[in-house]
């Protein structure tokens, strides 16, 4: 096992979160039975477990069962898997049950499942009693690398994903690898473009490792997988400490390669790619684009095509032939990253470094898409 | 005009909000016309303005003629009057209005009428992309005093009212008291309890002031008006500053009188009684409580009633008699700020201090009931 620290610091409005918001990222084998006891000791006597329902039978169970070995009493709330269950409606259902069981503000709050369960449930540990403690199972690989990882929670409106919601870090993630051993190979495959993004943007080190190993990654070897998983949380929890609410500037860093990939997802319709998989294409287009502005040379952008491609992840998108790559900029601009219809994006200028950079041109963005 | 500073540390993990989260709360005449200016000095450039539909004509144009005049784009929204739009549906309505005017971080929300649109409000600026800020204009006597200074705000479920919400401060409180000019008497006088209700649990000063004031408050004369609500707004503002979030116990000061007043609330149906009728009630019932527990003597529980009375607020409930005491005393078992079925109560034990009291006997309850 190997586990990450978040450093936060304490916050003097709510000193019942302790001296500091701290938290421990766990990740490793076998944690899904560890769970309860680490409640307790956090001051848990009551929990209710939300669970993704596709994975309540495999690891809902056990979480609940560890939980109440632990003397905890438990509510377990199944919630539908897939990305329309991010609603009002199901918020509101949560709500409403948390209301029916007598929850309080000693209530914890424990999530398992992928970035659907994780934001819908942190928004609401975040507003129900105005505030109850959270814990993140994540079982899926792009939750354990990204989602659950940083605090920030959400649910869709039908005029954009993730306009309500709140920053409420949990007390602590427990990432299971063992978990992932029964992902479809489909959406295990698309946790990776997240965790290459890490290598492009923060840590050329990390990117060498993965070309090197890439292989017993996909062949879900624990060892790796733990190594992969636990850099990935490392370096999203340093750029967390340094700009939780995303003030500064540098947690925009995290958004290499998605502003092409949400055109993308937009134009194929929700659903139809996988988030890491229009992520790949993305970043794929963002080298080019890179590359056009002199930024970097095509070296890197061959290096990191070869990478994607080696996790069985598309660099270029045949269905975006149907899409004209000007109807793609469209949806571009009207993404909540532009400034006032500019557009903006992460771009390297080095293996491991990227910079903000704004008012490129459409022309430019066309050729990126075309390349 | 009088201005009372509340005075918050910054946030460190929200630094946009400031060196630190102070604000003022404005009280005096005409200032409706004055916040334009002010809500510009702050970086608004668009603001959406949430108004009870009761007050739209006249202080709600008002208020957007001041904010269009000062150069802000500004979006207006009723909401209908009453305490079912403290609802999950009218949050959402709220939320998709804001979405498709493609409200941002940068846009400021302006809550114009009385607890109900304030709570609303408060928690829609809270969660609408994760935090928006926030400016409060109550329009009733219990908003200026009470519901919009603080922080506080919330949503009712079927399950219980104010279940759901956010600690979010606004930038700035606006309590104009020409809009309390208007006010039907009934709801006017209302205001009184949570003011008398200062005076009894932090100020005895305060409270002798109130008893040469009364008529003068009640003829709704500006000074006097201007002086009761500066200073009740001063006496919340000190115990928010020192317990923003409730967690030390002396924020619960502020619930004098009412673990009575909920459960009169809920007996009689909600709407019946006002709020500020039950409290005035509950504070009378309350007293009763401490003196057969020999907390405090006859003279001061006869003293509250006069004053109570002063103002043309109830001190007993002569409806009440179609209710058993042991029936109310069942509705104040499940409140929420009981603790294990364990009665808690604040009391007082001298003019201008209260104790938070455990473990009180149900049949003194009973007897303060029927006293």
């Amino acid at each position: 096992m190997t586990a990450i620290r978040v450093n936060l610091p304490g916050d003097p409005i709510f000193p019942a979160a302790g001296p500091d918001r701290s938290y421990w990222v766990r990740c490793g084998a076998g944690l899904l039975d560890a769970i309860g006891p680490t409640v307790r000791d956090a001051g848990g006597r009551r929990a209710v477990v939300v669970c993704d329902a596709a994975v309540t039978r495999s690891h809902g169970r056990r979480v609940a069962d560890s939980l109440r070995s632990a003397g905890i009493d438990v509510l377990a709330v199944d919630v539908p898997s897939g990305e329309p269950s991010k609603s009002v409606a199901e918020a509101a259902r949560l709500w409403n049950a948390f209301a029916d069981w007598a929850v309080d503000r000693g209530t914890h709050v424990v999530a398992i499942g992928g970035g659907v369960v994780g934001d819908l449930s942190g928004f609401v540990a975040a507003t129900f009693g105005r505030g109850l403690p959270l814990w993140h199972v994540p079982t899926t690989l792009v939750a354990q690398v990204d989602s659950a990882i940083g605090g920030k929670t959400g649910i869709n409106l039908p005029g954009g994903k993730n306009l309500v919601g709140a920053f409420w870090q949990p007390l602590g993630v427990f990432s299971d690898i063992d978990t992932l051993a029964t992902l479809p190979r489909r959406e295990f495959v698309s946790g990776f473009a997240e965790i290459i993004k890490y290598g492009v943007i923060f840590d050329a080190e990390f990117f060498s490792w993965l070309e090197a190993n890439a292989a017993r990654l996909l062949d879900r070897e624990a060892v790796a997988l733990t190594q992969a998983i636990g850099r990935s949380a490392a370096l999203k929890a340093a750029v967390v400490e340094r700009d939780e609410r995303e003030i500064t500037g540098e947690r925009a860093a995290l958004n290499y390669g998605h502003t092409f990939a949400h055109a993308f997802e937009a134009a194929a319709g929700y659903g139809t790619l996988l988030h890491g998989e229009a992520v790949a294409i993305g970043m794929a287009r963002a080298a080019r684009l890179a590359l056009l502005m002199g930024r970097i040379d095509g070296a890197l952008v061959a290096r990191q095509d070869r990478l994607i491609e080696s996790f069985g992840l598309p660099a270029s998108w045949e269905a975006m032939a149907t899409h004209t790559a000007g109807s793609l900029v469209a949806l571009m601009s009207r993404d909540k990253k532009t400034l006032g219809g500019r557009l903006r994006f992460v771009l390297p200028d080095r293996l491991g470094h990227v910079e903000l950079v704004d008012g490129v041109s459409h022309d430019a963005v066309i050729k990126a898409l075309d390349g």
